[in-house]
């Protein structure tokens, strides 16, 4: 597998596993840096929060957008973590890329053809979310448009796909980590927030995933679910967070990777 | 149902019903012309052509740009045909809103909502068609994008939902029609080209599709499909596409509907 | 196309269109004979009818069994119509085998290979139900089990099948009546009932399949819908249903299609 | 959790895991005793085996029948595991009730309910296969089936569901697993092999299913896979299986679950 290096002090690659978590939106100042300090403390290094939200309608939360972006930079100075956030719109990529650590596409965007070749001109990390409604090979050829101008610091993340079962918001399909592991050397990372949409089965989600061979999770993790501004049903507490983050040490330690 | 006003000529609306037809994309002024004055000649009034294509892997054709919308604007003079194209990117929407009398979004964009939002700030109609993996209500949410800023000129495109089954590249979902004829006052096309993927299973679908209540179709039509540089299998012939319109117009005639 | 003899009086093959209509349960001798003789006079020559059901969970209403086939030989007896009737176990063959004209496959045992064998011994023609999880090629599949024995007087039908979408309660996958026809000689008969869920997009389905290029029509109609003991919400009138015929009649008259 | 006694050695509850493993097919005497005392000696008590094979065409291998039985009856006085082997039709449950420690449903049967009831009427443990067209609930429905005459010794088995992505045969859905937990009291065992298709990617398909809270495994174990006369892509070799054994046993250690 490829090394893809995201800050200083982090680095993605062969036996490392890469923890990333923090709110699905960004929504106040106390409310970021209090939950970024929880995590920077429990060993989590890279904080997400979302700025720009895609949103099924027009009139749910869109995010606080720049503001958002201000406020994920002082978390940042504040707790020296890494930051990633999405970016939906190449007049925006500026603005992202000033911002965050890695970028991130969204599942939706994940086939936004002209939003990925304009994302392949800039040097940063990318996490490319798997489209709910693409194949493995669909989310490989998103892949080529993001490297094809020399950039290959191409993270995949398996988030769930769409199929009949509707328990859970989408089938979290762990296959994927091996398909991808044998037909690129991008690493995978599993979003089981997505996936489950109901916080009571992120954990047996991103267990499932570190143990099939993942190379990192992405977790949604909020001081106060109830009161979110979206996704407030799959959102974990930090106590929460924290009793998944040992249990997930501890199958790497069984695979000998390192969290990073 | 609303009325939709496309040009001078051509509303769409109640008991009536549209026929759109043109190759996958735009390749050369003699290929465009030739085609487009046949299909004027067998009664399609709007001419459907791709200047910039959506394109799984970075190295397939990516279309000719403007010089593709160019090219339908000398089909316009030429034919008196409308002009049906797609916009992938807020970038170019002053281009193709130029050329275009009806702005094409995407499978892939269908939530692409920056891309919406842009789009839903001109006055052109706007034929939005259903990602391959969103649910009708994602579709509907989607159309409210388009239309938050006033214009309600909304045409649905059903072209086949992602299944298990692989016979045809995707699966025509034609009980989407009552159930958006339903929901929503905006007409739905039925794309059974690329459902279908293959030009042998194009006109049952199309059939079906009319028969269903559809308000119109979206066929791709191309002089010579085995030599086109886009969807080569899926496209009909000038007679194969001459001979379905007339079983079109057959079925419409049951239900007094009159094709524009 | 291979022909398939019914009865004396009806063959079904090259452009000919059969019409099956009925309740989904036999529920009492009123209601069977009833109905039974409101169809025939609209044209029906099959009635449809569940003395054995497969429900989802045990507490549902079972049928009337035995009961329930004594009341379609009954319906026979008084209107001449054929009977077809649902055969779920191998031990109540010889009962199913004795009262109906059509023994039908339900889509849960579409892959029930010991039940197929058993079936395959017998003389009647069989309806074969696509099982809703399973491909086109599955289907076939099932139809060599049927026909392994030397009657092949097999009668597939596509009822939908399991998909994300939920506004309907299976998708009709209308494909695969071309997809059928081009691998096997066998004639296809769509099901709308199943796959709509809901009695008001029963008719656009029943429309779009027969457009498509179907040979026939599996519907439930039932004398009072809102009282069934099963499938209520989307079981027919017989005053809808007798729209639906005059609908359907004029789009096989299209195609030269004679309704048997 | 309920406890499900298998044999006198074997009961499954709380924080138990039972591994059962064995190939897919009973193919001759030295075939199913060498790869049973292999697999006893790794420290597996339940062997697996197919007798009587569900075949999507007839022209397949069908199984040995009654001699697969009495192979598997031979493997068990061998090495006193208990045998856990499928039943397709109701008129051989004699012959399987036997033989067998444990009657498995098959995908297929998931929802043939005349073979459930008829299941249902004998008192040995039951493993119950997801239909890979079955929703959870539909699982649980089939479950109400088997428990209704008080035999409540049910095993549910998650083998993977249909879905667009065909890279694997089918798409594992682990978040089953806490689903199943959540709505019944029975164990939830994963089947890797039928949903991978391919023994490169049984592995991390198992080892996820143990990490994400699954009671058990069952898995595809053939002294030589390539020379297998059913599944063979899928099998894995003995050695390939110990060194999985290991893997899960030490999962299962971080969760304090003992392997039965």
């Amino acid at each position: 597998m490829r090394d893809i290096k995201i800050n200083d002090e982090i680095t993605l690659g062969d036996n490392k596993f890469l923890m990333i978590a923090g709110p699905c939106s960004v929504e106040s100042e106390e409310q970021i840096i209090s939950v970024a300090m929880d995590l920077r403390k429990i060993g989590v290094n890279v904080l997400r929060g979302g700025a720009f939200k895609p949103r099924t309608c027009p009139d749910s939360f869109q995010g606080l957008g720049e503001e958002g972006l201000k406020l994920l930079s002082k978390a940042k100075e504040v707790t020296g973590m890494a930051i990633i956030t999405e970016v939906m719109d190449g007049d925006e990529l500026p603005l992202v890329e000033k911002y965050a650590d890695i970028i991130q596409i969204g599942s939706r965007n994940s086939q936004n053809f002209s939003l990925l070749k304009k994302i392949s001109k800039q040097n940063k990390p990318m996490l490319l979310k798997r489209g709910f409604g693409n194949t493995v090979d669909e989310l490989i050829g998103a892949a080529k448009y993001l490297s094809m101008n020399g950039n290959k610091n191409v993270i995949f993340s398996e988030r769930g796909i769409r199929t009949f079962e509707h328990s859970t918001r989408f089938t979290l399909d762990i296959s994927a980590i091996p398909v991808l592991h044998e037909r690129t050397d991008y690493p995978v990372i599993i979003d089981p927030s997505h996936a489950a949409g109901l916080n009571r089965y992120v954990e047996p989600l991103a267990l499932g995933g570190t143990a099939s061979g993942a190379d990192g999770l992405i977790i949604e993790v909020h001081p106060d679910p109830p009161s979110a501004l979206s996704d407030s049903a799959q959102q974990l507490t930090v106590p929460q967070f924290k009793d998944l983050y040992l249990k997930v040490q501890k199958i790497n330690n069984i695979f000998g990777k390192t969290m990073v």
